[in-house]
């Protein structure tokens, strides 16, 4: 294989990039040695090495623990659980949470052999049973997995003297009523709030 | 800038890649250091330094002369000009052509002070005068650019003693006729063939 097509197969391999996609950003890159592709085989060359996840709460970081977790600055009562690493940036980016993190990794799933040790749910509760932690946020994604994972850990952290929460589920930001699918509409209506 | 940061900021400027597809490639890389970040940071470096224009054709090959340049199986006689290395990689997909290329690296376009010579014209003008050529394909994009530039190849080749071919245009195969734009039926039915 040449070392074109080499290129174009580890490229397809990326989420999102179909075989299209993936020659096309390899012709890109390859009519611009200097300022695209060598700074980006440079770029990926030290994330391989620097990068890894925190031995605290998941987190993908240079660091370990991550910034997250060092960082003074942030509120040590609050525990925030999500699903990934992806939903933690997400979360960062909104700029709304100022706590810690728990990064689980996935949702229980039996049919592929993700139970609670895969998720390192002992971790989060050993972690919520430490002085100082006031309150768990469950942070997961609205879906089948991630309710039942939510559940879980709820019956799991009822040892610990914490509040646990989880995010409110609703119309989204921009929202109109007729284009949201059902689910949507009755878990909004149902979870209704007093205006006055 | 953190190493995670620089590599969604370089992944995001390939195209078909914004910053919220980058940021899950970065991701999914991340996650498999071992199985995608290294093999595609060193696929990356390696093509870096092995791959550069072919001196002959404008194709990006290891080599050069490029593979198909050098290729003593190909038919010497047929030069097919194309717009971009993606055209000469599509057409070697679709395996129906076996002479040599072309590559101008774009088209005619005076207001982004691409005339002739960065096209590189005078050298397919040499090419086309070497003996033992006998036809010239022009498979230029149906778009404003590439006729124009199908035009001007035309007239500069007339001093050459080779046939000048140009790529049929009409529907494409799949296209049913009340999907197509106007300009490609009316070029369809213009260029009608006898089926008898």
């Amino acid at each position: 294989m040449s070392d074109i097509e080499r290129l174009i197969q580890l490229l397809a391999k990326l989420p999102g990039l179909g075989p299209r996609s993936a020659r096309r950003a390899a012709l890109y890159m390859l009519k611009r040695p200097e300022t695209v592709l060598q700074p980006l085989a440079r770029a990926m060359a030290e994330a391989a090495v620097a990068v890894g996840p925190c031995s605290i709460c998941g987190n993908l970081d240079a660091l370990d623990p991550c910034g997250i977790c060092v960082d003074t600055g942030r509120d040590t009562s609050v525990l925030c659980v999500v699903e990934d690493v992806a939903d933690l940036w997400a979360l960062e980016r909104s700029g709304s949470f100022r706590g810690r993190y728990h990064v689980l990794g996935g949702t229980l799933s039996p049919i592929d052999g993700i139970g609670p040790e895969e998720l390192g749910i002992a971790r989060l509760v050993a972690r919520a049973a430490t002085t100082g932690v006031r309150e768990v946020i469950l942070a997961l994604g609205f879906t089948v997995g991630g309710q039942t994972t939510a559940h879980y850990i709820v019956e799991r952290l009822a040892e610990c003297a914490v509040a646990i929460s989880g995010i409110a589920h609703g119309v989204p930001l921009g929202g109109e009523l007729h284009y949201l699918d059902d689910a949507t509409l009755a878990t909004a209506l149902a979870a209704r709030r007093s205006l006055v």
